[in-house]
């Protein structure tokens, strides 16, 4: 799993996000699996937070996964245990053993009920997780909770990932300006429907947490699940969100209510949050160079329209191309041809950038190789399709594909 | 797309097959894309020689397989062009204008209808493709005709193979016996519902074409259905069998009903035939170092079976580790939970060759590292994933994913 690869997006300098009132968190070195490094990080919350979440698909999630399930209807959190290292997947009754451990230490450590407290694992599948080591850390991860750096957190939930990812949104509420903070990793098994893939959403908006849920669900549909790397869909994917309601001492509208008109401002901050995160998610994708942006407009549906785009950005035959450099268009008909949703040869037209490269179910006419090839060699790259059938449409984002991508995966012994 | 690799599974001597009674062919070299070897074959069957074929199942798919599913309902064939460097797929009118003058001229030349003429391209899409290249070289071919060297139809319908694939089998039928000799090529864009695959089959069995057709789509569905190589579908994807009959002559009885006994034993070759073929496929997979088969059992149904080891089939995430000599099974869990297919996390089994690596939901307790390693290091590895949940099971055959596949793939300008 050794590899010098660093992202070409990856920041020069972190920038740091102010703090959300209310939400107090702490790192810690517990050893899991990595050496010299975070690989802990507790988060507390004041009493009233509400929570929402949206986890993997998975049929075989992990233990901390099948813990959130049952816990998220309670819509209440005050606490929130993540690690690094150790997916705590597969793991059988020791799993669940591990899972109800660790929530009680957390709740002893914060003074709640475990139903209160959150759990995520990302890293290796299959090997048991040991509580103790949550156990030889909480008390002093406890004593050291702060409303900062947002950018510790980040660094702590990190596994491939080659910068932490975090992201700030303010957005008034009734008037008064509440704030949204959050953080993500990736890198690899991200596919739609989530993936390795964890995300934490924090605010202090006063929000019910069944409000909060639709919220959620809302952004992660048009954000974390239109993004693949790999197509691979881990076991552990889970996007959690809470609101610890301190914007009410400053006069912020409890909001009970999802139909509520003063939410729009609050609902675009959000969605803006969440894909600010989901496309550095991308942007750190194991061994890119390219970040890609596939457009399907013109299908029936924009169900169908999201299918054919997460062919196109699932394929290997159109990923390798990119990483080349090559405006290979013929790749992308050919996944448009597998998607199995409608299309028409005849009508379909493909873009790169604002080059139109094929047209009426041909190469266009006026194709020029060397207008294309300014396209590909830019690091952010635009495919459009336009099927000619109907009004259906989305857009997904995705990387090339590299030798690196198999060199960080592969670990090759021979 | 220059690539130095060559399959480790490629033979060190190519064995020849024997002829079929009343099948004669030659090659030529036309020029199309590649220079200084063969890119057209031409097949010639006498008349009486009925066909069935199974064509992509691509939305997209090329001009070629039109004109192939536009005339297999006739049943009989007098000719088959092929060649290699141009798929003729996304070409619009001009494809369909170079289809009918391919088929026209082969049809002047073995002094036949244009609808008994069948057509394949395989290649580059979406660049026209001249039917002046083949006028060219159609007259001296069709003074060539004759009844061997099978290698060399072989060769001449390859693109980035690195070995040509043939392959035979006899039957008896009525108690007197037949042959059944087939070509294919690959390489890449190989997946269930195949993919830029190719594969002629001939048999001098006397057997109407409605039964031709209905063998041919039963051992393709457990055959050339069952690979993947990058799970990327192609849209030039044409399995065609031509039954010249020649074997009546020697008595072999004229097959008219489907279920007539006496088929068994050729049922039995040509599905033996199939799979082969469709196993060299994947042992030329591109920069592929190990053959993987990929058994799921236990699942509700085969169907179920089918999909979810497709699913690990697919996973760049399960190929990289297997490229690796890894036995990360933890890949192969979420590959299993992200098929979306019924599955138990508790009763999940799973195996690398002998070896039981993880079981009811957890790793092995008598897993060892050292014999799962002498497994991975094999060049033909067996993956299988008991479900525990009912009788459905499939096998389905992949390679492993590689840096050279993305070097073959990627063609880097940069």
């Amino acid at each position: 799993m050794s590899s010098d690869f660093v992202s070409p997006f990856a920041p020069a300098v972190v920038t740091e996000i102010p703090p959300i009132a209310g939400v107090r968190f702490a790192t810690a070195q517990a050893g899991i699996k990595y050496k010299g490094r975070t690989d802990v990080l507790l988060m507390a919350f004041p009493e009233g937070t509400t929570v929402a979440g949206v986890t993997t698909r998975s049929r075989c999630p992990s233990a901390p996964v099948e813990w959130c399930r049952a816990n998220l209807p309670g819509g209440r959190a005050r606490g929130l245990l993540v690690n690094s290292g150790n997916a705590n997947a597969f793991t059988g009754m020791k799993g669940r053993e591990t899972v109800e451990a660790s929530a009680a230490s957390v709740a002893k450590t914060l003074g709640c009920r475990p139903d209160e407290v959150f759990l995520a694992s990302t890293g290796v599948i299959g090997e048991p997780l040991d509580p103790a080591k949550f156990d030889a850390v909480l008390a002093d991860t406890a004593a050291r909770l702060a409303d900062g750096p947002w950018s510790d957190a980040a660094r702590a939930i990190m596994t491939t990932d080659t910068f932490p990812k975090l992201a700030t949104r303010t957005a008034s509420l009734g008037g008064v300006e509440v704030r949204l903070d959050g953080i993500a990793k990736g890198a690899g098994m991200i596919a739609p429907d989530m993936a390795t893939m964890l995300s934490f959403i924090a605010t202090d908006a006063p929000i019910a947490a069944p409000v909060l849920q639709a919220l959620l669900a809302h952004g992660v549909e048009r954000s974390f699940n239109r993004i693949t790397i790999d197509g691979d869909t881990s076991t552990s994917d889970t996007v959690l969100m809470f609101a610890t309601g301190a914007a009410a001492k400053r006069e912020a509208p409890a909001i009970e209510d999802p139909a509520d008109r003063r939410l729009l401002p609050f609902r675009r901050a959000l969605d803006s949050l969440l894909l600010e995160l989901a496309h550095l998610v991308v942007k750190d994708g194991e061994g890119l160079r390219k970040f890609v942006a596939v457009t399907v407009e013109g299908a029936t549906s924009s169900r169908s329209a999201k299918k054919i785009a997460m062919a196109i950005g699932n394929s290997p035959l159109v990923k390798t191309a990119i990483a080349g450099e090559d405006a290979n268009w013929g790749r992308i008909v050919m996944a448009v041809g597998k998607a199995g949703e409608p299309a028409e040869r005849d009508r379909l037209a493909i873009w790169f950038g604002d080059v139109r490269v094929a047209v009426d179910g041909a190469r266009d006419p006026a194709y020029s190789e060397a207008a294309t090839t300014a396209v590909m060699e830019k690091p952010e790259i635009a495919i459009r399709v336009d099927l000619g059938l109907g009004r259906g449409k989305a857009t997904i984002w995705t990387c090339d594909l590299t030798k690196e991508y198999v060199a960080i995966n592969g670990d090759y012994r021979s």
